[in-house]
């Protein structure tokens, strides 16, 4: 949570309601040909007229120049200070695929690998082995048992898995057995604390168990390599800390994971963001009052470097905000938990465009939605980490600091 | 005082002098009928040509979103981060009326309250009792005494009073004996730490004397009710940490107190913001070379609602800064505490436009005083606490950090 202790005596409970939308990837970069970002080369009648009358600003997700991971992305959208409250590799990996993942559980993220006969790494990925086949060794590995440890193993994707330690007795306190090159052999575990002991144990002797299993099923992969282990943080409640009744939806498992672990209540919601409009719709009158919405095609497209798809997933997403707007939220905040710049197939560091609409905002006229219009907008350059205090302020949730 | 640890070892002593005026409340929001706020209707001949030749941004108070109370507003212009030196409610009333606190003492918010029968509280505020009434009943309770603390009690406005424990004996290690609501008794004010037990016995036996005598005066008010026990912080002196000799010209107590308590000069003015530019005059030549000059009509018109009033306001000081400008000073600072929009007659945490003007501005043709031409200034959005550097460096007042 923000680094303001005043938060709690300042935070009042009203009536207003907050829609904030994040848009996966929402910034860009310019398109060298035409000199102009996604944002600025979409059709986005609706943004744009939301930015004349909103308080706009840019984002920093972590740091000027730092790159986040969708999880840092998001915990600072939420006013987690994205460094301080980092989660693991593991952790995410497994709220990725919706996996169980409890307080107290040790995740680690898991390649199925390829050895040679001397126990080094041929290939860290076994070829890139199918997920079905993935699937089917995950299955394999589940007959294995180690005393006093709860283990659950879930398939990711292609040669990816998820390995929990469940229970008391596990510690994310043990190196990784993953050394992330070939030519040497997988490492030992070892606890980097007392408490990680028994945990370090038990990673090294699911190694062998599992080269065991996979050497006598004879598949592409003959090992496996451990990394991220990790467990969930102590976090605030984001209820509790904004005194909000906050609802999540997100078609993705990930975002939903994140969200259900700051205490928000994840609504069901099929698979598209309209229908996660529809799942907004149902809700909106029930007692919340900040509801969490993902949308997540501008990020993909920009992952694929398909500047053409990311505009086509900017304008869908400007289409469907009517909709939105129609359950007339006190608040709407339309922001981004990192860009993704098409030009260079990646999330970035580019600062990100947000707009904060209510009748606290303080609009300009002639202002777009776009990197460069949005930074010269009412609220200029903040943290990510700060958003949220400028959404309370703008639902009116917020009383004056000081005498 | 900003954390920049560097700070002692890179300032200089020159002759360059500083005139820093806080136009109270200064930022706005748009009247939603015209599109234009405040500043963007009023004119503004004066500022709008100094904003062309000076470094022009906008000062985030506290945080993004966080709606500082006058106290915050102020040190965090005079570089003291506003959370870490946060002025109690006692200290600022006292402040606010010229009551002389001192370091140690312990100052406390009274309000005279009315009690039913069975002791709880009918109204907080005694019915709102006049100011006539309430210098009356505080002449009454200035006949308590307990023996090791001195005492001191001050009339304020209305209901309001401020109660002083002088002396080494006295903390504000104790609770507020006001519940802030009705229908329950007054607290206990209990001690905080083992600081606080002698206060804490202090304040219940002047609550009940006063309880006491108010009974058998047998007027609008039979109790009291305290809170923001608190004392002066230990601070940094304004003038060693930046090495400047300052002098501060402030019309209402609150200022003068805020700058006495920093180590500022406080010189001696009448009612009037003439008044106060004519105290700048008589001591512009005399060995200072800051001096912080507060502007209040603005706030007050912005508290009031009153938009035509506080364009107007902002006119009358826009006419007043040609006196100032004949003398001459190499820095002329224009800044704000923070935004009192008319829109929503109370404080905002809007960012606060400032203008800093000296042979080292970076201006901007066609730049306006205004909240949006200032965010799009040469110094953009930066954080109040950082003002104070910037004035010192547009003086030649810092040498080069670092070799």
């Amino acid at each position: 949570m923000i680094d303001f202790q005043y938060l709690s005596s300042i935070r009042k409970k009203t009536n207003s309601k907050i829609v904030m939308i994040v848009v996966d990837g929402l910034g860009g970069m310019t398109d060298p040909s035409t000199g102009k970002s996604e944002l600025e080369t979409a059709e986005l009648p609706n943004l744009d007229k939301l930015a004349s009358i909103s308080s706009c600003g840019v984002s920093t997700p972590v740091l000027p120049g730092i790159t986040p991971g969708s999880g840092p992305g998001h915990m600072a959208l939420f006013g987690y200070n994205p460094i301080k409250y980092l989660l693991g590799r593991g952790v995410l990996e497994g709220l990725g695929i919706g996996a169980p993942i409890k307080k107290g559980d040790v995740a680690a993220r898991g390649n199925f690998c390829l050895l040679g006969e001397d126990g080094k790494i041929i290939d860290r990925r076994a070829g890139r082995i199918t997920t079905e086949e993935c699937v089917e060794l995950v299955e394999l590995l589940k007959q294995i048992e180690i005393p006093g440890f709860g283990i659950e193993i879930h398939p990711v994707m292609d040669y990816r898995f998820v390995l929990v330690f469940k229970g008391e007795t596990s510690s994310p306190d043990v190196s990784e057995t993953d050394p992330q090159t070939t030519g040497v052999t997988p490492l030992i575990s070892n606890p980097t604390s007392e408490r990680g002991t028994g945990t370090a144990l038990a990673v090294n002797l699911f190694t062998q168990r599992s080269a065991e299993i996979l050497r006598e099923h004879n598949g592409s992969a003959n090992g496996i390599l451990l990394r991220g282990f990790s467990n969930i943080p102590e976090l605030p409640d984001f209820g509790a800390s904004y005194a909000l009744s906050p609802a999540a939806i997100a078609a993705y498992p990930m975002y939903r994971g994140v969200a259900g672990i700051l205490g928000m209540d994840v609504l069901k919601s099929k698979q598209t963001f309209d229908d996660e409009i529809k799942t907004l719709k149902a809700n909106f009158s029930k007692n919340y009052d900040y509801f969490f919405l993902h949308y997540k095609p501008a990020d993909s497209a920009g992952e694929d470097g398909n500047f053409a798809q990311k505009v086509a997933m900017l304008e869908e997403f400007d289409s469907q905000l009517e909709t939105i707007l129609q359950l007339e939220p006190d608040v709407l905040v339309v922001c981004g938990d990192h860009s993704t710049p098409s030009y260079i197939a990646s999330h970035s560091w580019h600062p990100v465009p947000f707009l904060i609409c209510s009748n606290l905002s303080q609009g300009r006229v002639g202002a777009r939605f776009t990197e460069n219009s949005c930074q010269e907008g009412s609220i200029g350059s903040i943290r990510a980490e700060e958003l949220m205090l400028l959404v309370l302020s703008h639902a009116d949730k917020l009383n004056k600091f000081g005498p």
